[in-house]
């Protein structure tokens, strides 16, 4: 694998998925021992999960990390080519990524988007600019439109814990107060694509996600209608993408709850975390016993250890 | 040993404070080689001494360290119970300390006191909750009213350089501008009546520490005269516990100066760091022969350092 | 080497270089295994470069690292001797120098100057008070007058890619929005009179740089006039030494290209980064073959490791 920027850098699938539960059983089996390969990792934004899970599998590997809060630990970047630097931003893209490419054997970038202009966002400027310029692989610790090791450690998940071939999935939207991106959800149905799950998306009217992404899914309005006979429940909240980066409604009524989980298959229940319980999600199904939120964190080790694996046999 | 939260959780103080000396003649006696072992730093406050001496004791073992400065780096935690989390708290604490309990295999937490209520204070909610949710040992890293890797600090310094048996200790209050926490205090005494020294408390009227903590305890009112024949004064300022995180009178007389000290029998000075100069103490004082503050600054290290290893023997 | 504060710490500065590509050759060479010895990297400013190629460096040696924001992750300093801390420093450099020193071996420090008063930061009190306070060896990280791990990594770029014995170098002034620090410029001149290079300083009249700095160097105020038959451009702003921390005039024409470059013997171009494109030097002379820019980058790690090492070699 060179990059693994989003969910198409990825050829078998089914197999990166298979490698990550043989990986899981024998954490330690491809320590390098601390010497020779060192991953940069690069937030623009907050991170817990995955700055400490990234780690955590860079350290089963043997691998030395760095980690960088670039906008308070170093300098304002310019993404724009060409421009004239005379505002307030005092290093290039174009120049970091290359300098850091030096220092670094394999880059990871969280970037969120915006959400005040769609274009904007879906241009993913901050990591393929790092992907134009760096001379390393770069992972993608969540950019503005996807976050494919979350959708991987999900995958992992699910083949752990759902025993189906095809079992019927719905991605319930649930509300929220702040304006959060699409990442996580189109992450999700990417991965349940290439997985053939049987998955339904969920959402209330003017919160459909981009048709790009939703092509050949199905999409329902209507939650206890969606939720019938489902295996898997994976909740989300996301803002407007028509009406882009906007909370037109906070729809409380869209929580998912005990009534509502009851009309499915005994479903088992997901959501990546954080999670704003009592407004998402209540208490009671997150902390029950079909709750798998804390394997899918769990899996984040393991998503990434296989990632920066793959990566590493490359090099 | 399971935890490390206060002074409680230790069965033999002394043995404790004998095998961190042990350690410190063999620092690098148990380490580990560098792969196994996590240890999770997780700051709600600034920290010098704490965040770079239990680096070192880690390192020392062996083990990997990741710090994460939980409110810039990461989200903001709730803390309560079923809350509606409507607001701008993005994660409960109950998921952030199960998550983090699969990344690593220790966590380290400092969390600093409020000082505004003194109930809410008094229920130490961010250490609590981790030692409620989290699979794994937690080490307090000084919380609202405990400071035990600080006083475990204290009592090997206080046995390497005091070879009396039973030393005449005076934990003196100082002044101070702003409203300091009681937990260095409260877990000195502690240390103090487990090591069975005979300790008294020198304060203004009006800052007398907890009852709770001072239950069998001298407390004298007037400085000069509880230092009359001491073997130890330990400085440190801390602000109303009656009158609750209020500093009602500066009290600058109660500086600690050389004509104070001529009242003791040649008294060790110790203060535990950062310590205001020429407010708290005079300068003079604290670069005396007789000072002992950098010795209890470098055995932060063996204090962590013993405390890991007690832990680690029993993951 | 006891210290690397300025290029006066080193004997002889032609075999520094030398080693440095040496061990570029066979950069894990001296790598001790990752137990004994630890590097605290202490930041009171921003760092892209010297954060991780200092890591990246210490790596290759098998160092540990601990970086610490200063002003953020712990305690705001007092530097002058005698004063009563009243105010809103809460620890003197004197304690937490002496303190580091216990829980590193070696310290880096980043200090820039605030460009208020020249005499203040002329004093370089923060690094002193370091160098005067620590026990253990202090690496300059760019202090307020001085950068030669930045010099260092230069001569080394200059040597792998200048086969002239004595090349004719122009230190060119460029224009800039803001106040930046003499730091790079001052190591630049004093780092090629120690290696007798034929060095010419051009700049606008009113930014002359100290006169202790450039005695004995031509200093030319027509930038063309200054580019004839150089053999390296190597650009950079200052704000005004005389009209201290000033920008009088932005002299925008000062900016580098390529009809400037034209002028030259086919010169190679240097800058320390980070650059700000098409103020200071356009895109296509950055960007071209004959820019070293990332050369430059790239032996940060060799300038560091080699010092790393050289100081190791001594403890």
């Amino acid at each position: 694998m060179k990059n693994f920027i989003n969910i198409n850098n990825v050829k078998n699938y089914h197999k990166l998925v298979d490698d990550a539960l043989i990986l899981k059983k024998n954490k330690l089996k491809f320590n390098k021992k601390n010497i020779d390969i060192t991953l940069g990792l690069i937030f623009f934004n907050p991170s817990l999960r995955t700055r400490m899970s990234t780690y955590k599998a860079a350290k089963n590997l043997g691998i030395n990390v760095i980690q960088i809060n670039l906008n308070n630990d170093g300098w304002k970047l310019e993404f724009e080519e060409g421009s004239i630097m005379n505002l307030n931003k005092s290093e290039h893209v174009k120049d970091a990524a290359r300098v850091i490419s030096q220092y670094c054997d394999i880059v990871g970038i969280r970037c969120f988007p915006e959400l005040k202009k769609r274009k904007h966002d879906e241009k993913e400027l901050i990591i393929e600019s790092f992907r134009k310029y760096s001379k390393i692989p770069v992972i993608n610790l969540e950019s503005s439109c996807s976050h494919p090791l979350q959708a991987l450690a999900d995958a992992i998940t699910i083949k752990e814990n759902i025993l189906l071939k095809k079992p019927k999935i719905v991605l319930s939207w649930a509300p929220h107060v702040k304006a959060l991106p699409h990442a996580v959800a189109n992450s999700f149905i990417k991965m349940a694509l290439r997985l053939n799950y049987d998955i339904t998306v969920a959402n209330p009217k003017g919160y459909n996600l981009s048709k790009v992404i939703t092509e050949n899914i199905k999409i329902i309005h209507d939650q206890e209608n969606a939720f019938e006979n489902a295996d898997l429940i994976y909740a989300k909240n996301w803002c407007c993408y028509d009406n882009y980066g906007q909370v037109i409604e906070t729809e409380k009524n869209w929580i998912i709850n005990k009534e509502k989980m009851k009309l499915t298959n005994d479903a088992k229940f997901m959501h990546c975390l954080p999670v704003r319980r009592n407004l998402v999600v209540t208490d009671e199904i997150l902390d029950s016993s079909n709750s798998l939120i804390l394997n899918q964190a769990e899996n984040r080790i393991f998503s990434a250890q296989i990632v920066l694996k793959n990566i590493i046999d490359e090099i």
